[in-house]
């Protein structure tokens, strides 16, 4: 029998197969037949990300009898990993070091493709290719010849390119000031962070196999930002905090209005939002217990307000019409210590585009999140804060708005209104024949008719209501015929039960009462929430008459409010459209998700660039429509649409054939923006 | 007779030639042919660039008779320009506002060409074309339309699309920072600067005429600017000040020792240079009468340590073998603000190529604007100073290396030597038979034995010697026979004569003396130039060696020192090889030329980059042959090397036969660099 001179090798998941000369390393093999396996030392045994699995036995599918002893021995250097990093799985090698000796079957797992997905919570939508723009390679660079003076630059950029086919590399000066000693004190070894294949923005002496980047959702009232590993697309931290522009104003409008009344303002809130996010750089490395230099790169999304203060650019253009933005561009390669963030030095920042005045880089995001161009189904995208942004379409057309809801989901403009806190209330129901009320509060499980209510709640009380405790709540006084359809508090019941009050020449509903406050909900809390459900609701009318529909097929609620509402009873109040409620479902927060997919994907970057040119731009505070469909929309849940998806699952009380004195009321309602 | 509908215009000196329709506006069918005419006002009659000279007659060369009268009348742009920047020349008009009204003859002066010649001092170097990095363009920008929500920079963008063919242009932040006010202060037209016709740095509400660059030299004891208009190319300001790196040693290498004994104290001496660059540029813009923001490039020259220390590298691995360059390419587009330089915010810097460990940006400076590289004749380059750095070569081969020769010839080492400054000796003639010196001193015209000379340097006295001085005494101690070959002082002489002094063991010559002080030349101070010219000699030699020739066809003797000898005397002296003396030409600030150049033109960038790869470095500190050479250069002029040309013009003492024991002193000279 004679020895066999090569082995055939076959790799899955790809199928890819080749035969190879005995003793070519495994790594070889699968680069020349372009297997994705990811390796940042190239192949000395150094970073342990090329890690494969030798797949034993006969598979007559590939025509292979594959077995443990057809790869070579544990080397020296695979040994010498283990010693360090621990000792591989069964069957599992460093494919840079192990050598074919016969036919032999190489599963490449996810942890060791470079371009693996980024695990996605929803089935539906295309998932994320890891595709970062920042990679890292190890390289072994010449030392210094006097006979040959190329400077030590030149030198490591000659290895780039022959190592790993990284040609015609530029670099940051910082790079060239820190390339000596990183040279020397690694030994000719050294780790380059390449950015965008194109420019060494970083050098580390011997091998760094990770660095970071943070993706970033600038809210108006809240930051949240979460650290990834750029090697696995991993989270490894996330952090929230308020945004300490608040001070300036509660909402968008407010703090544009203070720029106006204090000129230099805007320098101000830029400093404040600009610390918060070094704050949160800081929390998130303590939590990863790294430091904030191996953080290489940002992402940030945020309102059109949010953004232009981040990014240094006064918004007042956009406090009123014809609300120009300065860019509509995507802000690419800036350095974060352009907008004063204290990461790597030669960290870069990538912010999303904006679409419009009012339409932002945290829509930008949600389309990226929710991908609604990739949808057959016409979908409707609700980011419901103190102003909703809303995106309609599939995948022949997207439109998007924002609508100025203001802060009552979230709690503000409401009397006993609270943020999400423990023991806010969260969920409530009205017995429709007593009309006595039971409640949960966050922290806790139980209804508060439940045994055990007060002594598992006794830590914080009960202290108000959230934003959608709010919903629930006038949905369920409605449900229970205590408001009308026109939002107006039946005061004969004040007779009938000790819930429903008098409260000046209104009446209220008492939710709560104990030694220290009651809670109530008053007209004026209902009409608050009429207010800012009828903005949101017109709002998603207009988009739906632009593209010429009275109905949309699938609904996703984004932000942090639209995270916790039972969109059944959002939809009672008519905060959105008739639908399937099996086919409304919660987003989280898409504008986040989005950042984070940019943070990733550097094509998703191209594609969101691409995007949102196509987007067309709905103005609402310009269209004459709204205000009619904002009045119609003051009824609940609608003074003319039908709900008959809604009506399936929840029995309606029947129209008051009353006239609405509140909906007139609305015509006096400023809509300064 | 029919009346003509297009009439025939000749541009000169261009010859471009073409026929258009009656009323076309000259810049028009100006641009129509492909002729060089500026304008940054894009044709709107405000910036006056594009002046041209309607030409009166017959021009039977063209066949065109071309009168005033075929141009049209001044319009009320052209008139109002007028009234505001003075009422232009007979003959002379706006091209943007005259209208052809029939044939005409047109000349474009060249301050009207966008690519005109930078005036050049000498004939044989090719002219350099302006060609700006940074060029500005007026534009008229769509007001912003509620219903297009294109952004300010969208449509700025478009404008200069549309207006200027600039497409798919880049931004820097600031610019979208700035962008919303400049815009609306401007009333929708702004200027913005362009640089490399890729990206917006800059932008000024309505029209911004001018911006300006700076070209530095930044030497080891002078750092020389020049302010230039962009536009223009002229140079506006010039100022100069000591290197403050001074203070941590005089030479090259005594500020790596000092780096070396002191971790950390490159940081201070790039801090302290880069203030000096802020004060030179205050002073720039003071001389101007512009403001620091008006500068928007920089480009930077020096020898490697220079160099590094200015932008942040530190140049220890310069301080020994194998002497490794951190980059030795060009610094492209850097942001001022990254050296720390406080000129416009936006504001880039270039700094030239580095050729190796000992030939720096200084060198590669020297090659632009002396252009060896275009000569048939081999041509030697030396920029004496603390380091000299020599080229070598022609239009075949081009040979670089920097020789270590102290700071003798700046006039430290020497006993009553000083810089050059009022007071100074810089001229020296000794009587052959009376051994009498006299003397010219720096700000005066005198010579020392002529009326008057007393008074006329009263102000000042002679306070001592500096470096063209020193080269003249020496050189004339030679001739007059008071030393020898060897740079013995003869003291024999002292009975002869009162010049000729004992002074300890040895003998000093006597120069000048009054009542507060007397300069003498000493043997020590005869020994120390001996020794540096002897290094400098020697690395000529070695280039002249590795080129394979024994003789020079042109010298070009740079730098501040070389600006000021008498260049038969350096040959005298044998600093320089033989040459025809008609040949051996003074560059002055060639490095700063060459700075200037790179501002000036950015093809100049191009070719310097390219050229630096090709030049073949010698590295002297590890020649063997070096200290060979160097031995024989230490007698004067030269212990072998013939100067037949020099001999032609003057007549040098016979060869001393004695032994020298100079020479072999120098055998312990330590070569530490």
């Amino acid at each position: 029998m004679s020895i066999p001179e090569d082995a055939l090798v076959v790799f899955t998941p790809s199928g890819h197969r080749g035969r190879f000369p005995l003793g070519t390393p495994v790594l070889e093999a699968a680069r020349a037949l372009g297997v994705d396996i990811d390796s940042v030392c190239g192949g000395r045994g150094l970073c342990g990300r090329c890690q494969v699995d030798l797949c034993e036995g006969s598979f007559a599918k590939h025509g292979v009898t594959s077995a443990a002893s057809h790869l070579s021995d544990k080397s020296a250097t695979e040994q010498a990993w283990e010693q360090r990093r621990g000792v591989l799985d069964p069957g599992r090698r460093l494919s840079c070091a192990s050598r074919l000796l016969g036919d032999a079957v190489i599963d490449v797992p996810p942890s060791s493709q470079v371009h693996r997905q980024v695990v996605r919570k929803r089935a539906e939508v295309l998932n994320i290719e890891l595709d970062p723009i920042i990679r890292l390679y190890l390289v072994e660079v010449q030392q210094p010849d006097m006979h040959v003076p190329a400077s030590d630059l030149r030198r490591l950029k000659d290895a780039l390119s022959y190592q790993w086919h990284l040609p015609q590399l530029e670099n940051d000066i910082r790079v060239v000031q820190q390339l000596q000693q990183a040279l020397r004190q690694g030994q000719w070894q050294v780790t380059v962070a390449v950015y965008n294949d194109q420019r060494i923005i970083a050098v580390w002496p011997g091998l760094q196999e990770k660095v970071y980047g943070m993706a970033v959702d600038v809210g108006s009232t809240t930051i949240a930002a979460h650290l990834c590993d750029l090697q696995s697309g991993e989270v490894v931290a996330s952090a929230g905090r308020m945004n300490p522009q608040i001070r300036f104003g509660e909402d968008l409008m407010s703090r544009v209005s203070y720029i106006m009344l204090n000129p230099g303002g805007e320098l101000e809130m830029t400093r404040v939002v600009r610390e918060a996010l070094n704050q949160l750089a800081e929390e998130l490395v303590q939590q990863a217990a790294i430091g904030v230099e191996d953080i290489l790169e940002a992402t940030l999304v945020g309102n059109p307000i949010m953004h232009s203060l981040v990014f240094g650019i006064n918004p007042l253009e956009l406090g009123g019409a014809p609300f120009a933005l300065a860019s509509d561009e995507a802000i690419d390669g800036l350095w974060a210590s352009e907008i004063d963030l204290r990461i790597h030095p030669n960290a870069r920042v990538y912010g999303l585009p904006c679409i419009a005045g009012h339409v932002g880089a945290d829509t930008a995001a949600m389309i990226l999140s929710e991908a609604p161009q990739l949808s057959e189904e016409l979908m409707l995208l609700v980011d419901v804060g103190t102003n909703a942004e809303i995106v309609l379409g599939n995948r022949e057309r997207l439109l998007a708005a924002s609508s100025p809801t203001g802060p009552a989901f979230e709690g503000a403009q409401i009397s006993c209104g609270q943020r999400a806190a423990p023991g806010a209330i969260e969920r409530v129901r009205i017995d429709p024949e007593t009309l006595e009320p039971r409640f949960k509060v966050i922290g806790c499980d139980l209804w508060s008719n439940q045994p055990g209510f007060a002594a598992a709640i006794a830590a914080h009380g009960v202290t108000g209501i959230c934003g959608s405790g709010i919903i629930e709540v006038i949905a369920e006084l409605f449900l229970a015929g205590i408001i009308n359809h026109e939002g107006v508090v039946n005061g004969a019941l004040a007779e009938r039960c000790p819930w429903v009050l008098a409260d000046g020449r209104a009446f209220a509903y008492l939710l709560y009462q104990d030694d220290n406050r009651s809670l109530c909900i008053t007209q004026n809390d209902i009409r608050a929430i009429q207010l800012a459900k009828a903005a949101l609701y017109a709002g998603i009318k207009l988009l739906m008459e632009q593209f010429g529909t009275d109905r949309v097929e699938r609904i996703r609620l984004a932000g942090a409010f639209g995270a916790h509402i039972d969109v059944k009873y959002a939809m009672i109040l008519g905060l959105i459209p008739d639908c399937d409620l099996a086919h409304v479902t919660l987003a989280g927060n898409a504008a986040g998700s989005g950042a984070r997919i940019a943070l990733l994907s550097r094509q998703s970057r191209r594609q969101i660039e691409e995007l949102v040119r196509r987007v067309e731009k709905v103005e609402t505070a310009v269209e004459p429509r709204f205000q009619e469909h904002f009045i119609e929309a003051m009824a609940i849940p609608h003074k003319r649409d039908g709900f008959p998806h809604l009506l399936e699952e929840v029995t309606l009380p029947p129209p008051t054939p009353s006239q609405n004195s509140l909906n007139r009321g609305t015509g006096r309602r400023s809509r300064s923006r």
